[in-house]
């Protein structure tokens, strides 16, 4: 099922066949300090970060052991551009610089292209300059989007898992993701500028051609007002998700802590019905990614229908 | 729904109704090296980890803005502890540790104990010495297992998504966990002692009683099986996981790069049904958390129950 688009590994083909594969575990380059502190110590170049921690750069080469050879893998990797058609593309120097930096694709190499408007398309690389990159572009991808819409309604968690959530959200799809003030929420959300990057990092990871939209709200009353019924909302316990039909729904997942009663008792009354994800306690972005998989599945399903 | 255990906050209540919460976000002590370096160089204390890095420990303050004060809170408590029963109950010098140092545990607070063989109980802090911890059992705490069985069957992806997958199967109620070798498997697990650390951790934070079964198995083959039927193969782009009923299931989740088309075929030779999870490619740990959920929530579910 799960490719993961990491590590990249040259122009289309897959190298896990040579049982070796490097990993990089430091972004940063750095060097020994030739003149200075005491054995082993080192220093950053100056002027670059890392400096002040003195990080070391390794690299680690992981075995494959016992591996077979795969022939070809389906590693997929997948730039933006703005303007896409037929014929000649030119990247921006960020994407450019992840095609032939981060991914370390080739000429020749085979990549999708996401115009960011909902369109795919194949493409090949023709020119590999690390500051503009030029696609051929083949022909769209038909790769259809679920004919319904989900809507998230969650309390604001702790900033490393609200960028777990916006993750998950964007590879399941879900269209809006309202990020909802509660009793026992957090209060402060990563910048528009952090999501934006989280969610096109995603989006090229999954090849979901679409952002979804983000927003954050100040009342849990306007936000209920704001999403599609019917709606689900994650209690701990409840019983599974009853199956529903129609063109969009909404899940409401609550903060650490959980929902207050007055809080589920306020969202029952706008029509949203309690759901469980069995009776553990989930983590929110777990609570996430298993309560939009649920709400999902049963659609369609069974008498409602 | 989803309450985290992070951060503990004193002996039962929620202090968020202070408005300040503090979080170490480095969690070894460092001190500033008075003789040596230049200005600002920071080195560990001799002896200590994190030494050859010179990290730094900060505090940093993370203030919730505008969040009201909540009240009672449900962030709870657990530790093990190997035998339980009504009266005091002395804690592991691991658990006591955790219980008095990372959790801030005091005496009387209200905390869960987790027996380790499907048993939960509530106690409340005796004494909280950091090396001996005492607990007063005061009953134990009905919280059914859901009445079926989920099997997973999981090509071993790199080591950092082994562990989220685990901790995502573990909370969704997963009982026996296989890893398998596949042509695009990698072959490396986490240690057995590693991975058992990753379980307690997630069964304190879920509050699930029993471990899952953690198997390694090198053949397919012999993976499939020991899996229960019906048995569902995640693929993108397939079809929504179907109702079905019974006493056990099993999701069978592909590596980085997918199944290839003839393990595919094997597995549906053997009574596996593709199953997809949207149009999107999922990361592993994604995958198994909305296979889970979805396989879960289609049992019963439809004409087939």
């Amino acid at each position: 099922m799960c490719p993961r688009q990491h590590p990249p590994r040259g122009p289309g083909a897959c190298r896990r066949g040579s049982g070796l594969a490097y990993r990089s575990l430091r972004p940063r380059p750095l060097v020994r300090d030739p003149d200075g502190g005491g054995p082993g110590r080192l220093r950053g170049l100056p002027g670059r970060r890392g400096d002040r921690h003195g990080r070391r750069r390794t690299r680690r080469v992981v075995r494959h052991r016992g591996t077979p050879a795969a022939g070809e893998c389906r590693v997929v990797i997948r730039v933006f551009a703005r303007t896409c058609g037929p014929g000649p593309c030119e990247l921006s120097p960020e994407e450019s610089h992840y095609l032939v930096r981060v991914r370390r694709a080739r000429t020749g190499a085979a990549v999708e292209v996401l115009d960011g408007r909902g369109a795919i398309f194949s493409a090949r690389v023709v020119a590999a300059r690390p500051d503009r990159a030029i696609l051929e572009i083949e022909g769209p991808i038909d790769r259809p989007a679920p004919p319904w819409d989900l809507d998230l309604l969650v309390a604001i968690p702790e900033v490393a898992a609200t960028v777990e959530v916006v993750q998950h959200a964007t590879a399941l799809g879900v269209r809006t993701l309202r990020f909802v003030e509660t009793a026992r929420s957090h209060a402060r959300l990563p910048s528009p500028a952090r999501l934006e990057r989280v969610v096109r990092s995603c989006l090229r990871q999954c090849g979901r051609p679409t952002m979804p939209t983000i927003e954050s709200v100040s009342s849990l009353d306007e936000a209920v007002s704001r999403s599609p019924l019917p709606g689900f909302v994650g209690v701990p316990g409840a019983r599974p998700a009853s199956p529903w039909s129609g063109e969009a729904a909404t899940l409401a997942v609550g903060p650490e802590g959980g929902w207050t009663d007055e809080e589920v008792a306020r969202l029952c009354a706008a029509g949203f019905v309690p759901v469980g994800l069995g009776p553990w306690i989930l983590r929110t972005p777990l609570a996430v990614a298993a309560g939009a998989a649920a709400v999902a599945a049963v659609r369609g399903a069974g008498p409602a229908a």
